[in-house]
């Protein structure tokens, strides 16, 4: 779907995964919520994931195709693109399978050696289909998405790096993190797993 | 605590239950958020409590005051007094425990014959103290929380009626149900009991 213009309060599904304890917990939650725009919430949606699988594609597409906000969603915000332990997304299968377009957003600039060191660490039987996916979301840029504030950094498929900037400028409300995801991270941090 | 005046961005917990499985789970989560008055989100809290059970004071109660929140906390808004099944609150209990004021929310008039009916029903060793704490939650009355809006009606305690509609008007911002549970329940319906 092609985003001509960003209204104030275009629907965006912010997404984040809850806490869990590796070693012990074999599924771990997907969280959406619906926002409009950077302004307020609207739904909100769970799915399970597996921790260090490798559905986080398939679950996150079935999250917003099932949901009865799916017609009226327009964007995709993730934060980051790496969700259960080592469950690694692909944004632009992401955007084929939903026909949404998908930016992952980064708090810090992510460390792709550190990153590929703890892929093959965690999983050493599929660490290269993982790192593969992880490489296929393209580039990570910078975006100031506030004045005066320290920049974010965004990943993004199904559209173009200025629609991106776009997006994430006029929906960082509250904050440098857009607030779909700002309160996707909110909600799965809440996930205490129990000792 | 008292509260002298009603800022904008007084920071309110709303809360409400989970959604779970009768005859099957003996757990369900109470969800708190951290609301800045009717318009941002700061904050996530979660904790058990049991299905059925006569937990909800004390555990709401720990959830507030084990909180990095409690200490900015001013007022506590609830969905109802009733949670996860038939958990009864007692809000002068919950202030007297917290020190917060209480303002418990309800969308349509609570029928006190069909609840005291349930309660008979589902907990009939233990209805006779659950119906007491429902009755010692104080008179529930009806108040127009948004212009041209059917009345949300409520039941308070720490605070004078009047505090109580200024607070509830101040931020049913987004919609009649004052914000902070409107976005409390939305998380906690997001919990679909596994079949």
């Amino acid at each position: 779907m092609e985003i001509r213009q960003v209204k104030r309060e275009i629907r965006i599904l912010g997404v984040d995964d809850a806490k869990f304890k590796r070693g012990r917990d074999e599924w771990t939650r997907l969280i959406g919520v619906v926002f409009r725009g950077g302004e307020w919430m609207e739904g909100c949606l769970q799915i399970p994931i597996r921790v260090d699988g490798d559905d986080i594609n398939q679950k996150l597409a079935e999250m917003v195709m099932t949901s009865s906000h799916y017609g009226q969603l327009r964007v995709i915000m993730t934060r980051d693109t790496i969700f259960g332990g080592m469950n690694v997304l692909n944004l632009p299968i992401l955007f084929q399978e939903t026909g949404l377009p998908v930016i992952a957003i980064s708090d810090s600039k992510p460390d792709m050696v550190r990153v590929k060191k703890a892929v093959q660490r965690i999983c050493p039987n599929s660490w290269e289909m993982k790192y593969e996916s992880l490489l296929k979301s393209g580039p990570i840029q910078s975006v100031k998405s506030r004045q005066g504030k320290a920049p974010i950094y965004i990943q993004w498929a199904g559209l173009e790096f200025d629609q991106a900037c776009e997006l994430v400028q006029k929906t960082a409300t509250r904050s440098r993190i857009p607030e779909p995801v700002r309160i996707a991270h909110l909600f799965a941090t809440s996930f205490v797993p129990d000792k």
